[in-house]
């Protein structure tokens, strides 16, 4: 059994995560940490959870930490930093899920983050968690960048064209739609039911953090200059993230829907959809799979794919879990199969 | 393996069933009928099934279903009534989810449900499926009929009262509150998300065809004369039920608390919550689990139950599962383990 | 023009105030005040109030608020107290949509509201804000207790039973639903879209302040004891109280459906629905008006009420301009005529 | 006061034509036509017109119709054409909400409704119903085609970039995304609740009836070639369209922000928000504005425009109103005035 350890289990990805590790049968929740809520039985906080998880939160002790096998940071941005060299000199594998270790350019991290990075070293040792891509170098990691969710989408999403340098790199345009338990269980008037619900706005069309973890992902895909026009969408539904991606093609494609089939044919959770098709987000709802739609609109030359994920699952917990799986050498899909929930 | 049929798929019980079995280890699903779909692949209709059931839904065709060890009706009233006493003979072991074998008063039931029923022998046989009163009986079933929605998260939550007799029986109330996919996937005015959406009404106030269901499990437990006030409404949420329910105490009740507890100690899919607690129906969505509260309220002699299912699962599909397991002597939680859906 | 203040306008109240009187041909609102957002323009927080209410937040000034004619106190309970008489010696007419003044029993109200009342003899002076029931007295009053949200609904609900004396007081039931509006504008974690959403629970089982508001209010119409069972819920909506109320009739009632009828007959915000009608709280979204349906179940001897309003108009700022037209002896619906919005 | 017929008002565009001119009180309305609901109350359909609207649905007659002053159409697409020669020959005022008469090239239509159009010599009388593009034409128009909900907001937000020649108008994207009642009240699978709700998709994406009408109106602002792609989705709220447009700046632009205040700045019902803002659809829901936001995007050289309507009102029910009123001499915004619904 892995003994796993979650350093701020208390928001939806920490939640989130709980659900995944308790269904999945290699693995032992061995601590779980929450200053805030520390004594306190997950349970408590989370009821879906009585019966599957029993410990409490705890305080941060990284002694406790080092005794695990494997430790997944929940955590706001900017305390992995603080915490993951000690752990891994200790052998310990971590996975973290916020954005510490994403950008391997210090600077621009810096820039959109708003602090000075804490270990600038093992950011060019970590590997960015995106199995469809670094399957390989995730299985030798000891250090995981977990990708957020509108890169994960909007990465997939794009991938098979640039790729095939099948499109115009430099007139990109990713419209993104979320859910709302991305912006986090934090109390804030923004995400009230009555300020969220029964609407839908765009926001931080100025710049978004994700626009240069999409370049960076997208740029070691070619050799050409990326420009991404990237404008996420606040909507009324608790998860599912749709990005909706359009590149103007440099030449007719033979066969877009072949192309995408067969990028994707050996992937588990990427699942490329029939030619003419529209994924919704709900199909995708509590599992770990990517949903792509690809279009061609000869008219105006312009390619559309739709890419729909749950932000907490394959946009969040499912891919650490995903990421787990692979640098542990067990099957990619341990605790990930159960198909989405729908209705 | 157990060989499964379902008959009447494409409803939202239908595709619950398929989602459950479908992670079930001990099931094969063999058939699933649609007269309206036949042919078409399930992950058409349900594209959340893509990569966990592979066949198309096809014709009913009684030759396929007496080969299945059991085969499950998620089909309209009065369906089942007319294919299951073939099947039985055959050796099949038949759940319904439907209302055609609940209700042991042929009379009464002709009456609420406008039609004649077309096996009243095998009503007799039938083995009403709510394992935390007839569990013993739902092993040596063959014919099980599973219980409705509102009639399983109130009889669940009045039962320990009833069973020791603490409460008038003849004044109950149950205020009962539904998501909106216990209406159906039928295309109805009603139902749609611009008239159900973001609003809340009461319905069937006059009477329902659930109250002569939970009457007949309630008086079952005790020989005073029940009667109920029920009250159901439709509410903006997909799934759930919230089922408020009301008993005045004979004399005071020396600790409510631990007779739910005890009553329930046992039970794999009822969880009583510590005192002073309000469950909400999240906590048990996509899960096979009733969450009960109960409060007593001593300046007005008033007992109050709070008990809370997913209408889907422990209200339809998943408890049919949990017959299925009994029926075959599986561990009655095969299959249903996971924790619920939050957020 | 009547010159009206608003003290606390950031609240759900405050800007439902806001739209509602800047539709209000006789009112120019003349000041708003709000300490945390004093100098910003109120359509910075409110962008649909923009071209309609152009004067910004101020920080609460007692000079400018006795200029006004009318003073609303949309603020917290506690608030109203400690400004209501320096504003009445004024001769300013005051409107508290809190609950400073609905309580006649300022024992009771110190032990529900946890605090000390600073104001006992104005409690006296004032009128209970309910035109149904006290609409001369309104006329007169320069003080007006404005009633909360399940207390209105829930008294105009039971008012034409109890006050013919027709049911069983000492058993009286209300099973109420809100929407999420109700809990306020506040940052808690329990009213994020992700946690209210989708979802519905029961909460305050064990007390609630509206209870000893109802029993106040139904004890003034009856001789006998009142004892009301009162649960409230929270609902996935945003506007909206749905009443469901359950009375035990202590003889057959001729035509229950009359009664309602001629009781509301001149009332031009009561509408009795025909017999076996169910309302949904959308058709009185925006609107001031309580839509009651009753029905009666003879088997059981029980008396079922379905009472719905919007919270935020007739259960709040819709009532309570309600009484300043009465207050000012305007027309009665002056400003308050407009269909409900559906869908 | 003018005599207003409605024809096919059972629909969502129809109870909200209902809304609106049931409090504009320059109009009587006369007749409102259904077939299938003929002799009943309209307020039986929409509850929330009780003592609004009080007469029946009725069977259409041409020779009722004929009485009007004027006449909507709130019908599906080609049934206005068969019926408005006889109205304007009759001198009625014609202004219809569908598509009958909205595009100029009789064949583009043809293949897109999937039907002959009944008379195209009206389609050239015809006005198409934009007030801030043809405010004086529908001035003088006898018949005016009441503009799609997408068609509205997209115009409205291209149009100040397109008539200064700014934009590169042959890779126009937008990207809209718009609430389910913009499918209308017909009871079909894909609108219900659990369908619909707390999920999210496209649709159309080869091709959507309002792409030939933006582009026709487009094409009017200039003489350059438009070439848009634009991509539908329908999302879980009741009303409002978010049109989210990106352009790619054939030059940098001095000041985009003052270009739109100054292009809008005589509309009453365009509202151009601040410098970096995000305009939310709630922020128009039940009103006739149009909110615009204009970001650029130096880096990439991209303008987004962000751009909402409630469909209902500004994209239907409301712009028709606002149209009447211009035919009729009548102040423009004369019924259309009140504050939108928030929250």
């Amino acid at each position: 059994m892995i003994e796993a350890g979650i350093v701020g289990g208390t928001g939806y990805t920490g939640v989130e995560l709980l659900r995944l590790l308790s269904g999945h049968d290699q693995v032992n929740i061995k601590v779980i940490t929450s200053r805030a809520e520390a004594g306190k039985p997950v349970s408590d906080l989370y009821p879906n959870l009585r019966g599957h998880v029993d410990i409490p939160f705890s305080e941060p002790d990284i002694g406790v930490l080092r005794e695990c096998d494997v430790v997944f940071f929940a955590t706001p941005n900017g305390i992995a930093m603080t915490m993951a060299a000690e752990l891994l000199e200790a052998g310990v594998k971590v996975i973290d899920l916020a954005a510490d270790f994403r950008l391997k350019d210090i600077d621009e991290w810096q820039q959109w983050y708003g602090m000075e990075h804490a270990c600038p070293d093992l950011v060019a040792k970590a590997v960015y968690g995106l199995p469809e891509v670094n399957r390989a170098s995730i299985r030798e990691a000891q250090l995981v960048a977990n990708p957020g969710c509108y890169p994960t989408a909007t990465q997939l999403g794009f991938l098979p064209l640039i790729e095939n340098g099948l499109v115009d790199t430099g007139t990109l345009v990713a419209d993104c739609k979320s859910g709302v338990s991305g912006a986090g269980r934090g109390a804030n008037v923004g995400t009230l039911f009555c300020e969220a619900g029964d609407s839908l706005k765009a926001y931080a069309v100025s710049g978004h953090r994700h626009l240069p973890e999409i370049t960076q992902g997208l740029t070691e895909a070619t050799d050409d200059i990326i420009n991404l026009t990237f404008v996420p969408h606040l909507t009324p539904m608790i998860r599912g993230i749709h990005a909706t991606l359009y590149a103007r093609a440099k030449a007719d494609v033979a066969d877009l829907q072949l192309l995408y089939e067969q990028r994707y044919a050996d992937e588990p959770f990427v699942d490329v959809l029939p030619a003419d098709s529209h994924p919704d987000t709900r199909s995708v709802r509590s599992s770990n799979v990517c949903r792509i739609a690809v279009h061609a609109s000869p008219r105006d030359n312009m390619i559309i794919v739709l890419s729909v994920i749950d932000n907490l699952v394959k946009g969040a917990a499912g891919q650490a879990v995903q990421n787990m799986n692979l640098m542990f050498d067990l099957p990619e899909t341990s605790g990930l199969l159960r198909a989405a929930l729908l209705p």
